[in-house]
């Protein structure tokens, strides 16, 4: 099947990019270095490409990721990275043997979740200054002995500098995951354990404490994080065909925000033209040319809610604008991960 | 089930508000005077109490969408109101007698699918003053002549005056729609037909030329439509946990931009307190006191892309933040038009 062929809108991911951002990645942050987090790609197909490629201990951001890679045999190690209340169904995958599964912990109420719904081991998440999960590093060490007072293994901390992930000065998000990165040290000294566990792909190379990175964007990239002087490429689309022109000029797409997310903006067209605006099932092109029927690719702005849109990617290798029609589907994977 | 005992996030819909507004718009709106737009909720559950009161013919927004309404039993009369090129799935409901179905057409390209797709009925779209789809006002007698030509039956013509949906200025919107329709009227004088197909709930009371109004968002409304002076109450709720408490004072809840469409801002928290940002799987509230395992209800923004993200809606009778977690869940509709 070539591109041409496909139905419209469809996620179409670059294998070669995706190959060559996973060895980038690899080469300084090898095997366990890298704990890839699965919510930016939510497949077990892709997941599994990167269990081959040595990084075998996973993150997620919900229960329903949790269990659907312990269900594709990729449940080494998984750590639910945000606090969760109802852990029934995470004991229930320790008991069954079929996952080692860590939560994040911030509080006495997650603490005492973990502890009744079988889980064994946590982190304590800590705030390094985003305003969202993480106590406050005074907490840690007393958390971490409440922890061990509920009967749970505490293998080490967790902080996640998101607020600096995407800040496009370099020498402002060094410094700032580096005051982040300080106030995590303290609490690990305080906790113990052999985890230090944070990060992402805009701070890949310079967090410098973490022992695991939790990076998932860069398989694939997004158009926020292009904005960035980082090495990993963009290998996502979506492809869409020129239902209608305008008039004026303009050209409509069959694909809108249901197939992009919105959250960082709209998407950006590649090739000659430029992005007016979408609608739910509709994208405006302007500046342009085109044909009713055209075939055009699309870079979202933002890679993880864009994938939770989609039920699966097709595959392809130098996927351009130029040849889209007939570039070949090596594959595709399935989108397993998605819902909660 | 209460709503306390369901796993969050969690789309809620109140009964109580669908049915009030279903019978607002039915008292205006009777029957086939309304075409309800089933992009708005993509759930067939949802549709089939709207046939119930009457409204039997649908408009659909993907060929997903008029598939899964013909395999439900709801095909006696769907309009696609978008160009399509792929008509081939469209024609096989057509000749398999399982749904009588009708697209927009806009071009000679449009027109050649739908014929050789096996699709017998159109209605020519024309441009109102949306830059989207739809004709030059000028060619649609032309494309009506080419689509007779073509084998076609022309039942009207379609016109969505989308732009001026959201105006909040009652007055602005009224005089808005006018010459838009003035612009369909005189469309409809050069392509006859019986149909004249288009607004939708901002502009349902204020539309005096369509003979069927194509309105889907007032059935549970956002709070982006919640602006204008409709008669129509929000009932769509996405339900969460509050999971951890910042030392600021934030608090974190386990739903986010996954859960909630964000291209027309952030969701609106029922009750004290206001929403700082969403990430993937948080919304972070300010302004409010809160305890860990506290269930909060958020407004969406825009009901069609939030809909687009979830499985099923949990219904309930008279939800607010006051007892919502003792509230009874009285049935559930699945979300079973997703995707394309």
């Amino acid at each position: 099947m070539q591109l041409g062929e496909v139905n419209t809108p469809a996620l179409v991911a670059d294998l070669t990019v995706f190959d060559t951002n996973v060895a980038t990645m690899a080469a300084r942050r090898p095997g366990l270095a890298l704990r890839p987090h699965v919510k930016a790609f939510k497949s077990t197909a892709l997941a599994q490409r990167l269990a081959e490629a040595g990084h075998t201990a996973f993150c997620c951001a919900t229960v329903a990721e949790v269990e659907g890679m312990a269900a594709a045999g990729l449940g080494s190690d998984l750590l639910l990275a945000n606090q969760v209340l109802e852990t029934e169904r995470l004991g229930a995958l320790v008991v069954g043997g079929s996952a080692r599964v860590t939560v994040a912990v911030d509080s006495l109420e997650t603490i005492a979740a973990a502890a009744t719904g079988g889980v064994a081991e946590v982190l304590i998440d800590v705030d390094v200054g985003m305003p969202r999960g993480g106590c406050a590093v005074a907490n840690a060490g007393r958390l971490a002995e409440a922890a061990g007072a509920a009967g749970l293994e505490v293998r080490g901390v967790m902080g996640y500098e998101g607020h600096l992930m995407h800040v496009a000065d370099t020498e402002r998000r060094v410094s700032g995951v580096e005051r982040s990165m300080a106030v995590l040290t303290e609490a690990h000294q305080a906790v113990g354990g052999d985890v230090v566990s944070g990060g992402g792909t805009g701070s890949w190379d310079c967090n410098q404490v973490v022992t695991e990175l939790q990076a998932g964007s860069y398989v694939l990239m997004d158009t926020d994080y292009a904005r960035l002087d980082l090495p990993f490429q963009q290998g996502l689309f979506v492809l869409a065909t020129v239902i209608s022109l305008g008039s004026g000029g303009h050209a409509v797409l069959d694909a809108g925000l249901k197939a992009l997310a919105m959250d960082s903006g709209p998407p950006t067209l590649v090739g000659e033209g430029e992005v007016l605006y979408c609608a739910d099932e509709h994208t405006v092109l302007v500046n342009g040319s085109w044909q009713v029927g055209d075939r055009v690719l699309l870079r979202p702005a933002h890679i993880d809610p864009t994938m939770a849109k989609h039920e699966k990617m097709y595959l392809a290798t130098e996927v351009s604008a130029a040849g889209v029609v007939e570039t070949e589907v090596v594959d595709s994977w399935p989108i397993d991960l998605r819902g909660w």
